[in-house]
């Protein structure tokens, strides 16, 4: 604690990213990167943006992103943000939407582990919702709670379950949040992978968001590059945020590679599906161990190994150079979010978890 | 205004950039642009960068960066904190240390137009402290304020006068505000161009923080990266607030060009003398035409035009393709900003002067 920071400073609890390790040699499955690379033609615009003109500040609005972004997505480019990752995007969201002293702010007790933090640093008053026994998200319990609501968000799939949420309930919500004028936010990190997204549905519904990244659908993790698309007002309370933060979060070579991975479906589709057939044989082989493995539309797998806690196989799979992630929190501390990489990768991991649990059943 | 937006949203101000133009070929003189290209060095090491692993997540501390800043500043990697740009930085140093509900945060009526954004983003108090009758500032109006201080933040050299600040001044008022246990943010954004550094004096004044930019003195505003230096608690503050907003705000692209950037002094020692030089030359030149000029430590000139507004001068210059940077405010609005570009530009910049000053006299 110093004297010089506020009250703001001393009282957040900031979030801790997963490990990003920099000598050993890893198999890093702890931070759901998509393990094929990005498009050539990403590449090949990152490369050209180089030559360009570095000294000059890009472009404010990123705009030829969201004429891109648009023309996938068939809406206008007054319907998209773009921001230095997803976490901008919806550090911006929160900054937006979410009133300090009213009613709390609803998200599920089992989640991305960031939403309670933008809450502090904003303020905004926050309830959590449990999870179903099963651990999916039941929006009906989202209309229920008494005292009113600040507005609801969510992943979709959920994280770090994986499980995702039926899009007929996600509709239903926005319908009665916009009846009390309140935002429904729909994180759609992983939605490349299964489940159904909101964007087609955006022009019904004025007060629902959906959040995107390049980082595990794209390969660019390391790119920084996130975007939402919604209604033409909640877009604009987005830029209100951001143009009093930075007025230019998007450099150059960003911008240039994000307008080209947008483009570039036939590329992605063919690596994203290559993931879910990799995820769909590790969930079997699994399953085959005797594991418990939630129904996963994600690009990673969440799972409870037979008799050894979270905590020991997490350290079990990391003496073997192998990294996943595990989180220490009632509900879940026994369960490990696993990544899905390659197929060699996969089957490194399924034979040392063959051998974990082996081990384990003899002592 | 939209119903879905918060308070915040609804009552800022945001900030307006200056224009970047997308079609029309113009001299850019509008935003402080370095006129030369970046270091050789960035650009190889970028392009080594866009062939690595951009699938990955980057570092999210920045490191090769803090290590390469450290050891060009002498001082220790915790003593520098990096942005995605000093806007960015500066957001962060107004959510770290600056209070709500509290006594008023310290600025110059006259100077970088985003802190006023800043303050209304976090809801911070603040009072504006007139400068001099000559635009500069004065330190010591900082210490005679009554009902107590929250903090001084100002740019050195200041914008957009360029005037630089006296060390000895800056130092007298960290001291004054160290013992009132507030900070004192020091914005030197145009450092490289003439005026004194606080940055050895950090050591001595643990509430001193200066705040860096790669976009003027290291021809990288495209790259959108800044950074801070100052002491292990201030900087750690900083990361509070950063790590409760995005983990990842600077991308690996960035962050290899950065690193190379803040080591080659050689080359950006040269190009910048050379901006420094026809600085010199241009404000000569502007005197002669009968212009009154402020003595600038920055990489633009102020410039209030004889018998013509400042509207109309900017006007002017803008049908002849020449952009320049108006601020329609109270003490300042007969003044344009003109970057200082290469002399060929300056060349074009002064003969439309002349031009414009001729017939000005004729009418």
């Amino acid at each position: 604690m110093s004297k010089y920071w506020n009250n703001r400073a001393k009282k957040i609890t900031p979030y801790t990213p997963g490990e990003q390790p920099k000598d050993r040699k890893f198999i890093k499955l702890n931070t759901n990167e998509n393990p094929y690379p990005p498009s050539p033609k990403v590449i090949e615009a990152i490369k050209n943006a180089v030559n360009g003109d570095l000294k000059l500040y890009p472009d404010p609005s990123s705009t030829v992103f969201r004429e891109a972004a648009a023309a996938r997505f068939g809406v206008k480019p007054e319907n998209v943000f773009a921001g230095n990752g997803s976490d901008e995007v919806l550090a911006f969201a929160f900054g937006a939407y979410f009133n300090t002293e009213a009613e709390p702010l609803l998200f599920p007790d089992i989640t991305y582990s960031f939403y309670p933090v933008y809450a502090g640093l904003w303020d905004i008053p926050f309830r959590t919702i449990p999870l179903r026994e099963d651990l999916s998200i039941n929006c009906d319990d989202y209309k229920t709670v008494r005292g009113g609501v600040n507005g609801v968000i969510f992943p979709n799939p959920n994280a770090p379950t994986g499980i995702p949420v039926p899009l007929a309930d996600i509709l239903s919500l926005a319908e009665y949040l916009e009846a009390k004028g309140r935002a429904l936010v729909v994180d759609e990190a992983y939605i490349a992978f299964g489940a159904e997204s909101a964007v087609p549905h955006i022009g019904k519904h004025p007060n629902l968001l959906t959040v995107h990244t390049l980082s595990k659908s794209a390969s660019l993790a390391g790119l920084r590059f996130g975007f939402a698309i919604g209604s033409e007002e909640l877009i604009e309370g987005l830029y209100r945020i951001k143009d009093s933060f930075n007025s230019y979060p998007i450099d150059r070579l960003a911008l240039a590679g994000a307008a080209a991975a947008i483009g570039d479906t036939t590329y992605y589709e063919w690596i994203n599906r290559r993931v879910m057939a990799t995820r769909e044989r590790t969930e079997q082989y699994l399953r085959s161990l005797g594991c418990e493995v939630l129904p996963s539309a994600a690009n990673f797998l969440f799972v409870k190994a037979p008799e050894i806690s979270g905590g020991d196989f997490f350290m079990k799979l990391r003496e073997r150079g192998i990294l996943v992630r595990h989180f220490n929190k009632e509900r879940i501390k026994d369960y490990l979010r696993i990544s899905i990489g390659t197929d060699e990768e996969m089957d490194i991991f399924l034979a040392a978890c063959g051998e974990i649990f082996t081990r384990e059943n003899l002592t």
